[in-house]
């Protein structure tokens, strides 16, 4: 998408240079790391030690099993061919990542400002696989059933408010902010509706997978991604454990060629990597959205208050906050904070690092966001709720479906 | 249930006592020590690094969050009345189990054959929880549609097919085993049928959680359980998170002295504690059972094959060999092996903490159960299967739901 390509530079060299910061290097580091390891760590978890366990069956029940209609060893191969599929994308997310970075695939060794190989923990590793899996769900045609519930409420709910402000020569540009953008395809989509977006992200793992995403592929379907090809349980058939999925289904630089050539509006894009606290409630932001769109988000903050705080500043007057998403609290234990660094001594920077936790009920977080200034406009009740799935196969025998909660709330002027 | 207690002292004090053997003694103790510090971990855990999280908030928030409508603290408060309830129950199955093997509550801390305090592993304690909970399903009303999905294929299978020989003078009880009958509700009902129901459990936690709920509980609806106060996530509202259910939904004791006065008929009533593959490939038990009711059970064998070998040998000819349950593979990492300690010497009777073990898929383990001397007389398609939770909290945000298999085998006379 080379129109955006000024975007993404900015927002990698911005206000504040991550290799500057020790801490903050580590984790990018750490991020790179993971994706670098994706091949080997799949190879030897998924297969390798399988292979050990099935091995070590009395030999007569692993001979039967090797043998059709089992084949359960053709089967490790073919899980093999799979995972390999997965890591040319891992590789090809760390190419465009370093590049952006300036970094080199071979750094010295001994210079630890350059040398990124080894720097990833075991948590890192599996933030790598679980971002390789969420391009199923935000990249891939099967993935819509997840998408639709999720990102179509958000997109309808907009329309409604900001459509008539499409095209119109009158009018400034819709900004919209989505924390929590993750892999990008909320913010493209509403860039395709002809609003400004602006995703916002803190995880390197997200924001390197992103950028590859939405600047770096070459087409649509251009990549293959075996999703589910990693789990052995709940299985029907090794058909469903194999199953194939192709990403982007939607290019972006496609979509925004397509829409140029139409005169469609097509609104811009922009990325900001950043604790969504800290960075949304700088004078910068005062006021300067029309719309915030969280999705799956909330429940990342240790603390809502501060949420609703840079929602609540960041936002124009009227403004409006439209939510979609579950109450599963990322905090509960305290283990689980900032993944980045930070600066020690700024404490007034820690953002979601900041101490302290509440888990509430939603009718808890309705009483607070009215009691922070927003009126709640639109709420679904229970029963009239869609369940989705995350990053989910279908054919599972668990089918672990959320019903997230989609209300929409309206900043009121003091 | 007196006309069972020497049912359960058999069980208890059969071939084989847990307090001879050194390994087996210690799974024992740690079973009871997690009951006994349920209470205490479940304060630890769940209210007390809760509150203090809470009170490392700005002290503005969480002095608003105090206040109604949110009373966060009033909640905590709550929870732990919650918790004190639920634990008398693990205090009840403690007192009761401590009775049966003739130990002290209070033993003495120097003698390692008696003082089995402060044996429990934190993987024990999360076992008592989970015991706990167990509850919900098995032996509460509210768990009733868990159960109609999981149990009732299994009584009208067995209706269909034994339901003429109950009440029949000339006939034999028909003999039904139900390995993995964890909290014993199963067993219960395929007695209440009429059929002789034996239970086979490995682990002592729900041995003794089941000896409890059958033979000591006082009478219907005379314990409370809060399944699900012990949650933060995904909560519409407090109450939901309080929600009390009473236990037993049915009493055992009741239910047998109704079914005398009835003339109906009751079945015979047994449980083993065992590892299944070892005490049914014994001489003593080939073919003994008219049927084998697996249900939730098949995947936690690492190796299926010696489960159906057990099945086999202890089904008479042409027995039925009646399943229902996802393929949730227990074994995955190996990390999760016997409970039990099992005798080192003895490699001949480790049963499932043999090395080894394979994953199948449905359609695999349809092949291995035909090839093994099994004709497959009838399987749900995945379209007509019934979804269930888990302990699922129906109103929960996230419902995690399986979609079991459900299918009935015949062994074939070879």
């Amino acid at each position: 998408m080379d129109e955006h390509e000024p975007d993404e530079i900015r927002s990698w060299s911005g206000d504040f240079d991550p290799l500057a910061d020790n801490a903050e290097r580590r984790v990018l580091f750490a991020a790179f790391d993971s994706f670098r390891q994706y091949r080997r760590t799949a190879h030897m978890n998924t297969t390798h030690r399988r292979r050990q366990a099935f091995y070590a069956l009395p030999s007569a029940h692993w001979q039967m099993l090797s043998e059709p209609p089992f084949s359960i060893l053709d089967n490790f191969n073919r899980v093999d061919d799979a995972i390999d599929v997965n890591a040319d994308i891992a590789d090809a997310i760390l190419t465009t990542g370093l590049s952006s970075f300036g970094l080199s695939a071979n750094p010295d060794p001994n210079d630890p400002r350059e040398n990124w190989h080894g720097t990833a923990t075991q948590s890192d590793v599996n933030k790598a696989h679980s971002t390789l899996r969420q391009f199923y769900r935000d990249w891939s045609q099967e993935g819509q059933a997840e998408r639709d519930v999720c990102y179509g409420p958000v997109l309808s709910d907009l329309q409604n408010e900001f459509g008539a402000r499409i095209g119109s020569e009158d009018e400034d540009e819709v900004r919209v902010l989505v924390p929590g953008a993750g892999l990008g395809r909320l913010v493209f989509e509403i860039c395709r509706q002809g609003f400004a977006a602006e995703g916002n992200e803190i995880s390197y793992h997200q924001l390197l997978a992103s950028s590859w995403i939405l600047n770096h592929t070459l087409g649509p379907q251009k990549h293959a991604l075996h999703p589910f090809a990693l789990h052995f349980s709940n299985l029907l058939s090794r058909e469903q454990q194999l199953q194939e999925v192709k990403i982007p289904d939607q290019h972006p630089g496609t979509a925004m060629v397509e829409a140029q050539a139409n005169s469609a509006p097509f609104g811009r894009m922009s990325m900001s990597a950043a604790d969504f606290t800290v960075l949304y409630t700088n004078p910068s932001n005062k006021e300067v959205f029309d719309a915030v769109a969280t999705v799956f988000f909330i429940d990342t903050a240790p603390n809502l208050i501060r949420y609703i705080e840079a929602i609540r500043h960041c936002l124009k007057p009227n403004g409006l906050w439209i939510n979609v998403g579950p109450l599963l609290w990322h905090f509960e234990d305290g283990s689980n904070r900032s993944q980045h660094g930070g600066s020690e001594e700024d404490q007034g920077d820690q953002g979601i690092g900041e101490p302290g936790n509440v888990e509430l009920t939603e009718a808890e977080v309705f009483c607070l966001v009215e009691r922070m200034g927003f009126a709640i406009e639109k709420r679904e009740a229970p029963h009239e709720r869609s369940m989705c799935g995350y990053i989910q196969d279908p054919n599972s025998m668990l089918q672990p479906l959320y019903r997230p909660s989609h209300w929409v709330a309206r900043k009121q002027n003091v």
